[in-house]
């Protein structure tokens, strides 16, 4: 489908749709005596009853099985800083996909403020009505201290799906990718571009798996010993990661890898700089919708495994595949907080769902059965 | 049903359903290609448009039939100030009712928060993602603050459900039972019990409505030129009402009166007060659970006409009958502020569904037809 008949087809689906989600009744409400027992007066003794006891509100409303999908639009997509109603549609989706694909109920609520400490107190002042918070398309460096405020503030499980769910689908693939081309996974070289949400969240999930050598480039070149006044979330990168103190651009990072991972934007490196990296080189190219590197650039300079973001290519490194099961896990576990060891776990058991792997699957398509399943398992 | 039974069985109920409303997908998401149209990357089309056009935003997003059912829990059923998650069942309550009864997306949110501007902010800052705000179970004098300047400060309709559902409920009945009893409605000498959120609005409507003698009391007597000291809402009572100047309690209020109003606690009057009334008494004794008299000793001191708030007498004057049409209305016309006009119009149109008013019969059964439908075509 070309790209403007796809977004054709995508606004008149959306106008058609008029909510990609719905609200249903658990029970129609049909007779005086459900009434009586659904509301007034008989909800006065579950209202009593959680009063008194709130900690039991999970088991007797709707807060046992619904995560809020919560975005204030500063990074949307690649579309960037688009507010809230045009995030709407995004978190919207969210919500269809965690029913479509782990049957957790979710809504979406979109933020008129892009102040980090107004969005901190709204988030805590709407929290009681939710199971769990998937935080979404919030920019860097504001989401990282909205995230850890929110989780040492609530008592419901807290998430940047931007950064976590996309790092443990990052690192499921690079167990398998690691696989294909018989290396050791700790003993891999790996190249990140980003330093954004994502491209912080995958390195330090890497490096918590026990890659030692990673390095982190951003718009201006290689994070490092040699970079000024970096701020404070990059500077912690540059802290972390370049063991070899490397300088420069692509081409000095590129050098003798065996991984790339493009968490960046469209066309930043090509087939020379595919060609210095170490042999069976594996190249992750997820910009969206226009990848790091297109697939065949990338095979051009000698890739031998290649995956993007687009679900029209083979090897797709989607967080669709993560934050339904993370949730519909930490809901069934009563997990509060969602810890390193647990993405981990997760990672390893998407990796496991591919039996084989090869250098044209590396990772579960969205559509295959018992993934949510799978990730729920890690989330305990 | 005895009172601990229904309790009882309310609560196993909620246990079981675990939440009272749950969340379905429109189209359910079953491949790639309804993926790529619904979340990345077709979903991109339609966020670049409602960046562009945020009005719009309305028609391809759940915005366009979805209202937030909200409350701080400060003023909870009769049960008082319990806070978010007691008032959490009642909020998902209204929900399923403004499911079942006019087919509105509802969505309950229960505020970690009782102060007046942080309510007022928050609210705000979640709107875009909403058509509407059904503002529910807020304490008085509050209330009053936050739905006018919720009012102010958005673009969809905001209404205080304590307040004007309530106000239009007792107004159909009102005319309904002045036809029942041959008396002019603007005739009337009203007296009304109870100056908080439900009093006020009552009050308001009743004298747009035309009444012309309505006089208000709180639990230290009538309002009027010698109540000394009073806050700022129940001084604007005591000046719009009372022209008789009556001063006192129930028994100075009561005597001559042809209907009493009430929406306070329990047991204020007994049948004594009745015996003063004109002829025909009109009781509306609504606070719930327990009524401001029993229907029994109403009648033995001459009611002529009774009704509860109660769902298992006759006469249940209930807000459910109109919040649920009112958003409908809202919804389906496009109306940004719920006007005093409409709601004229939506009572005299729930009153006109009783063909022939008897005393047994001035207000429809919640579960009779075309409710919803006769007040959703007043609010345009």
């Amino acid at each position: 489908m070309r790209k403007d008949g796809l977004a054709k087809k995508a606004l008149a689906l959306h106008k058609k749709l008029q909510g990609k989600i719905h609200i249903q009744e658990t029970l129609p409400v049909k007779n005086r005596e459900q009434l009586s027992l659904l509301y007034t007066p008989g909800v006065a003794a579950v209202s009593s009853y959680l009063a008194k006891r709130p900690g039991e509100t999970s088991r007797y409303t709707i807060k046992g099985k619904i995560i809020a999908v919560i975005s204030d639009g500063s990074a949307v997509l690649g579309l960037g800083n688009i507010g809230a109603y045009g995030a709407l549609p995004v978190m919207e989706g969210k919500a269809a996909l965690f029913k479509a694909f782990a049957d957790v109920d979710a809504f979406p609520i979109v933020l008129n403020t892009q102040d980090t400490e107004e969005i901190i107190k709204t988030i805590c002042h709407i929290a009681p009505a939710f199971g769990g918070i998937n935080l979404e398309d919030f920019a860097a460096p504001r989401c990282f201290e909205i995230e850890k405020r929110l989780k040492e503030k609530l008592d419901i499980p807290v998430m940047h799906d931007d950064q976590h769910g996309t790092a443990v689908a990052v690192l499921a693939a690079l167990i398998n990718a690691a696989n294909v081309v018989k290396k050791k996974l700790p003993a891999l070289k790996v190249i990140i571009s980003g330093a954004g949400a994502a491209g912080t969240a995958v390195t330090k999930l890497l490096l918590l798996a026990g890659i030692k050598d990673v390095t982190v480039l951003d718009s201006q070149g290689i994070l490092g010993r040699l970079r000024f006044s970096l701020p404070p979330h990059k500077q912690e990168l540059a802290d972390l990661t370049n063991p070899r103190d490397l300088e420069g651009g692509y081409e000095a990072a590129l050098k003798d890898a065996d991984a790339f991972i493009g968490v960046s934007g469209p066309n930043v490196i090509d087939a020379s700089h595919i060609r210095l990296m170490a042999a069976k080189p594996i190249v992750f190219a997820m910009a969206n919708p226009i990848p790091e590197i297109s697939p065949e650039e990338a095979r051009r300079g000698g890739a031998f495994v290649i995956a993007t973001g687009r679900s029209n290519l083979p090897n797709q490194i989607n967080n669709c595949l993560v934050f339904p099961g993370i949730f519909r896990g930490a809901l069934d576990h009563g997990v509060k907080t969602i810890t390193d060891k647990m993405k981990i776990q997760a990672a390893k058991n998407l990796a496991a769902l591919v039996k084989k792997p090869t250098a044209q699957k590396i990772i579960p398509g969205p559509f295959e059965k018992g993934i949510a399943a799978a990730i729920a398992k890690a989330i305990k």
